[in-house]
C-alpha cells in the first residue's frame, strides 16, 4: 500500500540487510518505522502488539527465524543437527508469544521443517529465503483474496444499483498482512475498479484496533468511511444499511468455525438474524486442519488494562494514556472469540470462494482434506 | 443507595427547596452534587447527560415541569388557560431534549394533564407533589422489580449451586433511576439476601456508562464484579461463564420490543443462541402502549464526537478528554437499538414478571391493554 504516495509492505529487509516493521502500537497518530535487531525484539514485537494481525504475525514470524538463524551461526554452532535443535528451540519460545493466531504456529513451523530437511548447507540462507517466501506468499495471497472478493462486491453493486455498505470488525487490512490484507483486499480491490463502497468501521474495543488503524488505512487509501461503536453494527443491520460483513481470521478449523478478534461472533449472530451476507477472508495458512471443532481453538487471555485504559491525543497534541472505570473495579479481556461456521456466509480464500464446511474447504484445499478424510467426518 | 453511608436518591429537593441532582459527567472521578435552578437547566442536564437513564429522565422532567410551573408564576401568570397553555409550551420544550425514552414524554404529560385538570388552585403547587409522587413512584416501582427478580436469581441459585453470573449493558442501576434501578435492583437484592452473585459489566461505548456509572454502583455496594469490553459477552456466553442476562429498557412497544441501549440487541442475539435467559427490567412508565412495532421507536442520533472522544483520569489524576482514532475519519452514534420481543425470556415490573408478548404485557397492565384491544391485535 501507498503512504504518501511512497509504496510499503508491513515488513520487509532493508538495503543493510536490516528488519523493518511498522511500530502499529504508534498508529494512527505517527507512521514509525522500526528496526528488529534480534529474535527476541521479533518476539517482543509480536506479544506487545507493535506487530499484529494474522498473516503479519506469521510473516514476522518467518523473519524472526532468520534473525534466529544468523544468532545460532553467529554462536558458531555449524554442526546440523546441534544447528536444528537450537533452531527449533527458537521457535518454540517464539510460539509461546500469542496463542491464537494459526499463522504463527504455521511459519515456525515451516522454517523448522525445511531447515532441518537440507544437510551440510548455509542454513541462515536457506531461513532467510524462506523469510522472504513466506511473506511473498502471504501478499499474492492477499492479492487474490482481493480479486474474489472482488466479484462478490461487483454481483451485490449490479443487483443493488446503489453504494455498497461494508461492515469490518477489527484490522484485517494491509497492516494486518504483509500487504493488501484479507477483509479489507476486496474493498481495496473494489474501490479502485470504480465500484461504490463505503466501509462501517467497527471500533474494536478494548484495542481499537479498527479505529486506529482500519481506519486510518481507508483514509490514506481514500475510502470512505464511518468509525462505529461496537455496539452499533446490530442496529445498523437491523435498519437496512449494511450490504455485507467481510472480516478477516486468526484461526479456521477444517469445518469451518473462525477464531477472530472478540466481538466477530456478536456481528455474526445479526448478520444471520437480518439476512446480510457474513464473509471471512483468509489466506491458507490460517486454517488449522487438525481442529474440527471451534470450541478447541486455544483463546488468548490478555492484560485487563487494555479494557481499563486508553490511549488518544491530549489538547495539546500528545498521545496520551488515560485510566477508564472507577478504582478497584477489576477487569477481564479475552482477544478472541469463535464464530460458528453455521453463522457464515462464505470464506474467501486465494483459491476462490467455498462454504464455511469440511466439502467447501476440501474443495479448494484438496490435500489437506482429502475427499476420503472428508467423508470420514461428514 | 447509600455513598459512603449516606443514603442519597438520585434527585431529590433541598431543606432550600432546590432541586439536587447527582453531576453523572464526573462519575466515576468525583461526587458532585449540582443545583438545578430553571426548567431550562433541567433541559440542558438531560440533554447533556449530566442526569440519564429512563427512570431518572422522566423523574428529572417531573421536577423540571415544577420549576416551570414556578417560573410561570413568577412571571405574573395566575388566569388558568394561559398557565395551562405557557406549562404545556414548557413540557414540549422538555420533550424535545431526548427522543427515545418513553419516561421523560410519560412524566411530562403527566403533568400538563392534572395541572390543567383543576382550576383555581396553586398549580405551582400541584406541580411540585405531582414531581415527588413521581420520584416516589419509581423508587417504589425499582424496589418491587428488585423483589420480583430476586426470585428468578433465587431460583437460578438453588438449581445450580453456585455463585449466579450476570451480565448486564449500560447503567439501569440506581444513577438511573430515582434509587435501587430496574436491572441492578435484583442484584442489589438477590446480594443483600445473601445469595453470591457476581456482575459482568458491559463498558458500554460509546459514553460507557457501564465501566464509568454500573461498576462504581456495584464496587459502592460490594457486589462483585468485572468490566468487559461490549465484544466480549458473546464468547462469555458460549463459554458458559454467564447465567442470565437483565437489562433496563428506554422505550417497550405493547408487544414487548425494547428500545434500550445500543448494543443491547447483539447481547439478547447471544444469549438466545446459548440458552441464557434475556430478561428486562422496567417499571410501567417505560411502556409505551401505543406503539405495537419496535421499529417505530425513535431512536436518537448522537455527536460523533461521543465515539471520537473519551475521558478517563490522565498520570496526574486529572480527569482528561482524549482524541481517538486518526484525524478526518468520520463517525456515527446512534444512542439505542431494538430488541425484538423474541429475544426476550421476560420482562421485570413492578408488578411482576411476564413474557414479552401483548398477551403477558396486557395480563399485567390490563388497564392499558385491554383483552378487547388485545384481541384486535392478535
Amino acid at each position: 500500500m501507498n503512504i504518501d504516495g511512497i509504496h510499503y509492505r508491513t515488513i520487509w529487509i532493508d538495503a543493510d540487510n536490516r528488519l523493518k516493521v511498522i511500530n502499529q502500537l504508534r498508529l494512527p497518530y505517527a507512521f514509525e518505522i522500526v528496526t528488529l535487531h534480534t529474535c527476541d525484539e521479533v518476539r517482543n514485537a509480536i506479544s506487545d502488539m507493535l506487530v499484529r494481525g494474522a498473516g503479519l504475525i506469521g510473516a514476522t514470524a518467518g523473519y524472526g527465524m532468520w534473525l534466529a538463524a544468523e544468532e545460532i551461526a553467529a554462536a558458531g554452532v555449524t554442526e546440523d543437527a546441534a544447528f536444528d535443535a537450537a533452531f527449533r528451540e527458537a521457535g518454540e519460545r517464539l510460539k509461546q508469544t500469542r496463542p491464537t493466531a494459526k499463522n504463527l504456529s504455521w511459519a515456525v513451523d515451516r522454517q523448522i521443517q525445511e531447515v532441518a530437511s537440507v544437510r551440510g548447507r548455509d542454513k541462515k540462507e536457506l531461513a532467510r529465503a524462506l523469510a522472504e517466501t513466506i511473506a511473498d506468499e502471504d501478499a499474492l495471497s492477499c492479492r487474490r483474496i482481493g480479486e474474489y472478493g472482488l466479484e462478490i462486491i461487483r454481483n451485490l453493486a449490479e443487483k443493488k444499483g446503489k453504494t455498497i455498505h461494508i461492515l469490518t470488525h477489527c484490522n484485517a487490512g494491509w497492516l494486518a498482512f504483509v500487504d493488501y490484507g484479507s477483509a479489507l483486499a476486496p474493498v481495496y480491490a473494489a474501490h479502485d475498479a470504480g465500484i461504490p463502497v463505503h466501509v462501517w468501521v467497527d471500533e474494536t474495543r478494548p484495542r481499537n484496533q479498527g479505529m486506529s488503524l482500519t481506519a486510518w488505512e481507508l483514509a490514506q487509501h481514500g475510502v470512505p468511511h464511518h468509525i462505529i461503536a461496537d455496539n452499533a453494527g446490530g442496529h445498523l443491520m437491523r435498519c437496512g444499511l449494511v450490504d455485507m460483513v467481510i472480516t478477516g481470521a486468526d484461526r479456521v478449523t477444517r469445518c469451518g468455525d473462525v477464531a477472530n478478534k472478540i466481538g466477530t461472533y456478536l456481528k455474526a449472530l445479526a448478520a444471520a438474524d437480518n439476512a446480510v451476507p457474513f464473509y471471512v477472508a483468509l489466506p491458507s495458512s490460517t486454517f488449522d486442519f487438525t481442529l474440527a471443532d471451534g470450541n478447541d481453538i486455544p483463546i488468548e487471555e490478555r492484560t485487563p488494562d487494555e479494557v481499563l485504559t486508553i490511549t488518544g491525543l491530549s489538547s495539546d497534541g500528545t498521545p496520551t494514556t488515560v485510566q477508564l472505570g472507577p478504582k478497584g473495579s477489576p477487569a477481564r479481556n479475552w482477544a478472541f472469540d469463535v464464530t460458528p461456521a453455521r453463522l457464515i456466509t462464505g470464506l474467501i480464500c486465494e483459491r476462490g470462494i467455498c462454504t464455511a464446511t469440511q466439502e467447501g474447504i476440501a474443495r479448494l484445499f484438496p490435500e489437506h482434506l482429502s475427499p476420503a478424510h472428508d467423508q470420514s467426518h461428514a
